[in-house]
């Protein structure tokens, strides 16, 4: 058995391979890759996630595993061995599922779709689009199907991201949510409105903007060693080993804010992967365990860590140092709720802490809308502004900052894409509830610029474990029941409350 | 046989694909990686290069070729197709001949020599890496033995990088420039030694450095829309498309020459690369035709045009004005013999244009002794000295400034590696002589900075042929005849004559 784990070791090291090469290729054509160079590396790309893909259905390997099922049922479920070889299946089977012309043609298609939301949004013209966004459903839904048994078709979708999340127990999480959420929005909205935040739209310089976030980034416990930051227009993280994993960030001259909170984001994503325990190393159990869990790591870092009253109680004072003319005269308690500043808006990425979460129901109800056939394309800009009508009280003048908005149902499939993102803020509540309980000294470490211990948490009872869990699995483990809104949603009232409190 | 063809450079692409990706990878590892990288890094290079290796041994793709055989010879030889098919045959033929064992067992030498060297060197101690270079010397005449039939063993491992050439041919064509070299250096020197570069070695600002270098390539046609420059320790040339040829390069504070020669060096080889037949892309045919035609390409640009003085007529008043405190008391003439300045050293790649050859070509005797087994890996150390001695009358204190300085024996193969770039300085001059003769305004046009003319001949001549053209046919059909020293030898005693006489 010694011998077919090192082989299955071995192959999955030569898939991890091929695809760290081709996420290098694309964090080049995001960063430094000149203009000419854009055919060819789309090329590139496409014949490595096809060689990769082979090989992640070798019914070579699927033997291997069928050989080694008696050996991970002799050991304990979360011992490291049964793990590797209960992921690498549960890859295996659902790689097998899509056939490889199916596959080409979500890939195609998702390139030519690209192409056309790209002016269609420049011209504000959904309907030279809709065709496309028709043909994507269709493929959604033939994707879908090669997982037969769902109780959705956007199940299979999500379950590629959020492994073993059902669209029912999101929409349950999703429902109370939103019903807790939307009147929050409200009165802290009216209560936030007087808060100046115009000083954070002054000059500020982007070499400082940019060394002083990473600066933080290196103090939560980034590591430049395993680790670089560029530029890049749309900040990500990405990592081609446990010990590359790199972030890109963006900078705006006239916003502190954005570059600034990026940054601390990308962090969170990028130390999550830098912590996997490194024996993992080009095993299926490298990288995050779900979309949303990594999601509550960056959120964990940018929001509840990254915009708390310790955290600037520690860095205001460098931050004022750093750029005194533009905040020298304005005080803490102010830069505090500047930062917090709530405010509905029409622009996803645009949206403060609490908005941001109505955003992503929005379009995760449009989805299960338009898979399952109750939403036409055709009626799906007004479906979408009637919801920020009524969510936010907001309508957007054109598609621009409505339909068209967002890439994502633009150059992949409709289904999964957008859950990640509020479950994400949802499991950030509740790890740090944990975490808080587990040091409860922590607000006063955050104070003192000492993320040491909250570093080592986070490494200890989520990093470490890479994929081995799912998301269920790692929040029953973490937090001793299943996830909830509640630590999430008492974190946003008591945050709240006692900044207008005062 | 438009479908064969057509299915031809389809795996031709996917092979060419996959090497891009390795190259962008290895790119990537000299100018940004972090250091923690490092070993993922490895790894995944030589997975792309065992992926790639194994697609261009497949035994289909032989099959294809014998098919298309038929069709090549319908076609006229220096046909696109015909050449196409040729070219990748002979890359077929080459690459089935060695054992996947064989190549495995290079690839890990060669790290491990290349560790041990690395350390050996830094502690001036050849006995501990001695044994390391025994094993590559004999893996190095295994690999030949894949190719019986050859005059000399070198032969085979020198047509890897320059194909059709031979030992003896080279060997003669050494012997004549060695006989002519010696006692030109010996004249020259001793003329050059009262030439003042010391202003050379001021401070020079580094980034105004990197701009005037870059400023100049772009002024040669180096085309930055399809390339860009970086910063390595070694500067290098690499390309992942015709349209994304990229260069690397260093900088000196205190070193005004050895940045920017690099440049125009580097630039050489980009924009040949970047000259080659736009059809030709990502198949057979694409990159240059050996080491030692793009060696031409470099060497033209950095030595012929770059430290001509119709070029620093052109640009010495810039360059002034970029540096004004470091040569604004230094006339043209004065900074003319100092960028060429003649003086035997001990390192290869701190040579002058003279000298640069000495060294090359005293490395490419020894590895002929080494390979025919008339000197033992314990003798080389001295008999690296006594060159030296009489060659360039030097004598090195230590083997880091000898036998130790080059990685070229460390890492790869003994054989091949060295005689490039002496065949380069030679078809440099070859070319650059028939350039003169098609363009008769050539030294007036750069001395007005147009550097157009130049490179549209070289674009129609050379570059665009791509691997077309085995280096031999393409001299002949440039030159008119077999590859000779008498233009190169011509080139260099006019210009130093004419340096010293005035």
């Amino acid at each position: 058995m010694e011998k077919r784990l090192a082989e299955l070791k071995l192959r999955l090291r030569e898939i991890n391979d091929l695809e760290a090469a081709a996420a290098l290729l694309s964090w080049d054509q995001t960063t430094y890759m000149p203009p000419g160079g854009a055919k060819a590396r789309g090329r590139q790309i496409a014949t490595l996630s096809r060689i990769s893909h082979e090989r992640a259905c070798d019914p070579a390997l699927g033997r291997l595993l069928d050989e080694l099922a008696p050996f991970e049922e002799s050991l304990p479920y979360d011992s490291d061995e049964a793990s590797l070889i209960r992921v690498a299946r549960r890859d295996y089977e659902r790689a097998i599922k899509v056939p490889p012309s199916l596959l080409g043609e979500l890939w195609q298609h998702g390139a030519e779709s690209f192409q056309v939301w790209s002016s269609a949004r420049a011209e504000n013209d959904f309907p030279a689009v809709a065709p496309y966004l028709q043909k994507t459903i269709d493929l959604s839904l033939q994707l879908a199907d090669c997982f037969p048994g769902y109780d959705h078709p956007a199940d299979p979708l999500i379950d590629w991201s959020d492994p073993g999340m059902s669209t029912q127990a999101i929409c349950v999480l999703f429902k109370t949510l939103r019903a807790e959420l939307v009147p929050l929005v409200q009165a802290v909205a009216e209560q936030s409105a007087a808060a100046d935040d115009s000083f954070l739209l002054r000059y500020y310089p982007p070499q400082r903007q940019l060394d002083f976030g990473l600066g933080v980034a290196v103090d939560y416990g980034y590591d430049l060693a395993c680790g670089r930051q560029d530029i890049s227009r749309h900040p990500y993280m990405t990592s081609f080993s446990i010990h590359d994993v790199r972030m890109t960030t963006r900078v705006d001259e006239n916003n502190l804010s954005d570059g600034l909170f990026s940054t601390l984001h990308e962090a969170g994503h990028a130390i999550y992967e830098q912590g996997v325990n490194p024996d993992y190393e080009a095993t299926a159990l490298a990288g995050g365990a779900s979309s949303g869990v990594h999601e509550s790591q960056s959120r964990l870092y940018e929001n509840l860590v990254g915009r708390s009253l310790p955290m600037w109680r520690h860095y205001y004072p460098a931050l004022v140092q750093t750029f005194p003319e533009q905040l020298g005269a304005v005080p803490l308690e102010d830069f505090h709720r500047a930062i917090n500043k709530v405010r509905p808006s029409l622009i996803r990425t645009e949206a403060d802490e609490l908005t941001y979460n109505l955003h992503v129901m929005i379009r995760f109800d449009l989805e299960l809308a338009l898979l399952e056939g109750r939403l036409e394309v055709k009626d799906l800009p007004e479906a979408w502004h009637a919801r920020y009508r009524s969510d936010l009280g907001l309508s957007a003048e054109n598609d621009i900052d409505g339909v068209l908005q967002d890439v994502h149902w633009y150059q992949g499939v409709v289904g999964g894409a957008f859950q990640g993102y509020t479950l994400g803020n949802i499991m950030s509540g509740a790890f740090f509830q944990a975490a808080q309980e587990a040091l409860p000294e922590l607000p006063q470490q955050i104070e003192n610029g000492q993320f040491g211990p909250l570093l080592g948490w986070l490494r200890e009872n989520i990093h470490r474990h890479g994929r081995k869990y799912t998301p269920n699995e790692l929040v029953e483990r973490v937090t001793g029941g299943p996830l909830t809104i509640e630590p999430y949603m008492h974190y946003l009232r008591q945050k709240y409350g006692a900044m207008y409190s005062s």
